[in-house]
């Protein structure tokens, strides 16, 4: 069996990897051509233009994209879309919105093209050695690849969420799900932090991880923060998002889920970006206006 | 008919003037010397004591006392209970938490001295032409009152709560309701700021206080405040609190009602006095170790 | 001066008659005739076609939409283009969302045609007799119309905001905020019903529109509810929305301004309409699985 | 080494179980005495008060209590302290509020006696088999018990916090970061719920038990509740609280930090108990004053 990988960054990099330890031809593109002499010189097959990757694929062919979400990977569809064939397969492996999915799936499938989405969880190391996949697709489309599925994930680590756009949601509520869960963790240690008592963090978050009732992965890469670090002193608490928080929290007010928990921490986020606020200035003048009391001046 | 009052800073000496004008005598006193004589001027009676200024009323007594909130009352009232006489009448005129003054009243109604809680609202400009008060008392002294109390407030501008501590009570409420009003403003403004538009603050306030829905003192003094200063550009959005939206948020809890408006309001000024979180460090070290996203480093 | 009116709804029907009596002509159509016909008893010339309406209006003609958001606004507007002329005035007088309005700028500009737009707050009673109007247009088109807003609106009761869309933008976040505030108030109400005080509501009310701090039209209105009905027992705490607050907490996410105040108040609404909630189960089910707390089974 | 275990409750009775299984000598108190008569057959020997428990332990004395938290425990101090000899050591295993295991620490210390607070995690499961313990405790006082506690403890999974409360203070923000956790679960299966998507709840939290990044213990819990009864009908989504959330809040308010996620968490709790709410009338009330939309009767 063979497949075609797009876009070799920290994700598709490993990913096609995998892949290949599974023993599986697989032939890899990226824009920058060092990475892929990089590939070539791990085994994998290099293609220096979308239309070499192609050729180089027997079909139904099956063409992974691991490029960034949003135009990227529309413009590579379309790049695509004139070389293949009917019946042949494309993945998007990425962090898509999926309503971008839904109308890519829906023009594609007007092709003769499938289109299969795959959420992907567990960072560049699940990438490598064994991933978290939630999978939108038909059901003869994922028959088709589930082999190379099985072998890149972990044990059970796989799931056929169901049709097109699935995949992609199910990792989208993941995310949100993480957020508030990092949101809950910041709270908690930022009140231990301000307590009159004076706790190891490190050992904090590793007893607790030790039979209680929130163990897990993320309590697990805090104690590991907290080793390298024990106070956080070198970093900043400025927080970025990448979207799929964003989106949940969008996905919730369209269907009218009362989600605050989520999108707190969306906002918390945001607060953390800005240095001083209009909102604050506001109440501040209002106070000083109604009450007297005195404003700080810049 | 007589009063004394006790402390005289910005509401207290405001509020003293008022009375006056309704052709009451009034006896003040105030730590600082000063103030006093500063009030006899304006044909106050001037008392260097709280001895002098309970000799100087008779019964009963009506001693107003407009001291900061806390333990400043109880030290007055402790040095005032073994000069007065059954039947005298001790007001807190004070921002002070009603289960205080739950505790206050009953250890005075021990010993026959009258409590009467009175919520102030209006400020400085209130307490001198005319205040909004709520006042909690019993019945027979809230009579004994009520003459000074409807010639220093606003027509309609008094009520009677209703028994010890509901004065104190509804002006708390009035406060959480306060907070949550400021911060809905202030999240407005700041999305109109951040907007791709280009509005004159002052006038949309304006326009919002003539006809809209929305109009009320707040938005004419957000008027007032943008058009001293019509970015905010002068001020920083760093916003204090003075305790009763605190309370509000505890009874909140206490009385388990959901109040994540009131409570958010008290949050995002709590975190317009942090410069950096250590709940915004957690998750960016967190997301660091899972994702590789990077971190900002101090 | 004459203008056109399209939409004799509760709004529509009371601003026609707003500018009629400010000695404009008033052409007014509606879809159902029998509203004509009512207008016509009032002195507005009924017009029973769009065809009609563009026919007994002199150029550059003035059209006023008053239909409800959404495609309806789009539909006329498709059927007005081409009856009228360049030059012509088309104003939106709804609830549009700002983004559709800035499309609707856009198409029309292209075609010769003006387009403008206009918030409009202060009820049925505020069209009828003086409404407070933000509004959106090019300089020289506001110029055509203000007379007549001018006329219509309370004394300083109307504001050219700048651009189109800006008024419905404006509008827009009028009532996010005025989501914020409502919320505001039923929290507070809230912990006052569940308090140890008994309290009357709508003394309460009317105390606080005299000389406090949150004096407003909205507390008005709380004094009349209340006075209605003194424990508000008739009425279901259901809570709809009409959408611009949903748009509200969209841009506040677009533009990435923690808005945590009026988001609550969005959910507290979706969640009034809930009668139970998976969130719930969700968590119920956890607490019973790790420390057998008893769940309420249907 | 000999304990005394007073509280045979779900946990006690386990943690009884899990110590005797250690090897060491165990006399089990409870205030119904069938409880006692099933230890006794499990192999602890029984004490049918509390003066039978002290007189079977030898100097220095360790027990345990498991009692209710609250006033049962110092009840059951206040019992204990005529029947101890300095040095003897009472240690709170329950869910005490930290303040109180301050006070009760300090007023046992002045009478000569240790005072060690635990916080357990891991539910009953955990007692029996292997527990998560945060101990507060001072230094030699530690030592002296630790060779137990090392012992019911899952290896790694007992932590000396620190000075006395600080074990019930990290307990009880460990069940805030929980509340917070529970709380992103169920919006985001509640997105799950809600969507267009057919999902298989079940397999979902499977798959993300695999791999992904919020794979933890509670979602594992997640997977076996959905195994159970794969949409939850059988349960309504009333979610009550034991206390920890709330003092995690409180804590929060005092220490001036942000805890908006685990704020929300907790009012979503109460609004689950509540069938309608005042703040909802409010709402729904205004709405009909201001804009006549219309309220739904009872």
């Amino acid at each position: 069996m063979e497949i075609g990988i797009i876009g070799l960054g920290k994700m598709g990099y490993n990913l096609a990897l995998n892949i290949k330890d599974h023993h599986y031809r697989v032939v890899a593109y990226n824009r920058s051509h060092e990475k892929i002499k990089e590939a070539e010189a791990e085994g994998l097959i290099g293609a220096y233009s979308i239309e070499e990757l192609v050729s180089k694929l027997s079909m139904p062919r099956i063409i992974w994209l691991m490029v960034p979400a949003g135009d990227p990977v529309d413009e590579m569809i379309e790049n695509l879309i004139p070389l293949l064939d009917k019946g042949d397969i494309i993945i998007d492996g990425g962090n898509s919105n999926y309503k971008d999915t839904l109308r890519r799936y829906k023009m594609l499938k007007e092709k003769g093209l499938h289109f299969v989405d795959v959420g992907t969880s567990g960072g560049v190391e699940g990438a490598r050695n064994g991933a978290c996949m939630m999978i939108g697709a038909e059901e003869h489309v994922f028959k088709v690849i589930e082999p190379i599925i099985k072998d890149i994930c972990l044990e059970k680590g796989y799931l056929h969420t169901g049709k097109s756009g699935s995949g992609h949601f199910v990792k989208m509520i993941h995310n949100g799900i993480e957020y508030g869960m990092l949101q809950a963790m910041g709270e908690g240690f930022e009140i231990l932090e301000k307590s009159q008592f004076d706790l190891d963090y490190k050992e904090v978050a590793k007893v607790w991880n030790h039979g209680s009732v929130i163990r897990g992965w993320l309590m697990e890469l805090m104690e590991r923060a907290f080793e390298k670090d024990p106070q956080l002193e070198s970093i900043k608490g400025i927080v970025h998002s990448s979207g799929e928080g964003l989106w949940t929290v969008q996905e919730a007010l369209e269907l009218q889920v009362p989600a605050p928990a989520i999108t707190d921490s969306l906002f918390v986020r945001y607060r953390s970006q800005q240095e001083d606020t209009f909102t604050g200035k506001v109440i501040a003048a209002l106070r000083n206006e109604f009450g007297g009391h005195s404003v700080e001046k810049k």
